[in-house]
């Protein structure tokens, strides 16, 4: 069993892959069969398992999600209540609802069994610059 | 490894919190390190975490997702079949569908890793009150 | 701890229950308490745990998410980019996002627990039938 942060410095909403620090992290753990967790410790972004080949999936997931949950300042928004924190406060808590905090990633022969596709993302949801906390751990 | 299963009762649709029995059984426990697992045994309602510090995020999650999934008597749900248990069970297994059945939360230091402002919650989906098991498991 | 992997055919959008191969398999390995994950590689599909007795709720879930993100020839989804690889391809990896990749089922007294009506299944995304891995793991 073993734990560790991962920190993630976010620039504006969108999504941040890090598939990179995390297989490596695996691969360092010489753990044969086991399982990664990954948790967020945030209520305004999320983890996401999505394709890494095209960065246009990328650009249209983060427009899906400002459409479906646009800005408090939106009309169509205006039965919003908890809007003292920016008009992408409460957008943000709506799309960390749905979309996962936690995720599980089972390790077999030495590495995450990850489709040939999938790569690790944090969705930042908040505009302003935050510092994200991914608390990873291996069973 | 153990487990226990938490019971809830909910009175009509929406967040309820139970971060402190949560919080007060892994502290029982002694667990310096592991990984907690909380499971929805119902197909109606959603695990989240979310932010606990103003309650209004709640009353602006329930009435997002209301407005999102209205119950089945709204005409832009005409397309739905499964209305027999009353217009806010469809929508149930939708939003049930949207947001988490399980959750993951790391153990470390003897605590549960939840950041500052984040609080665990059942969030009910059905009108009339229920009562709801959600099975706890560390390992 | 053991693993293995679950093959699944599908032909078309719609849910796929595996609950039967997943309970013989925690059967047959004799497990007393433990943890299942499961965990899907791809990107344009999902895992659900969903009520089991009535298939019109299978139904009405397809047709909600076909309705809350259409395919990309809809007029609402114009500022999809990434539409090269057919018009349900884009939304499968939205629907992907907004629904599980990986579950987590405690093991009790040798079996899952459960709900009575909670069935598992894998939410196929796309139209053209494709063969889908699922991992499982026990720990």
């Amino acid at each position: 069993m073993s734990q560790r942060v991962f920190h993630l410095s976010t620039s504006g909403q969108g999504l941040y892959e890090f598939t990179r620090p995390v297989t490596q992290w695996i691969t360092d753990g010489q753990v044969e069969q086991g399982l990664l967790t990954l948790f967020l410790r945030h209520t305004s972004c999320s983890l996401l398992i999505q394709e890494n080949a095209d960065p246009e999936v990328q650009t249209d997931l983060r427009n899906f999600f400002h459409s479906l949950v646009p800005p408090s300042t939106d009309p169509s928004m205006s039965y919003l209540t908890h809007t003292y924190e920016g008009p992408d406060d409460m957008p943000a808590h709506i799309k960390a609802a749905m979309m996962p905090v936690s995720l599980n990633i089972p390790i077999s022969n030495g590495r995450l069994v990850l489709g040939t596709w999938q790569g690790i993302y944090l969705f930042e949801h908040r505009n302003a610059p935050h510092d994200r906390q991914v608390v990873a751990h291996i069973s």
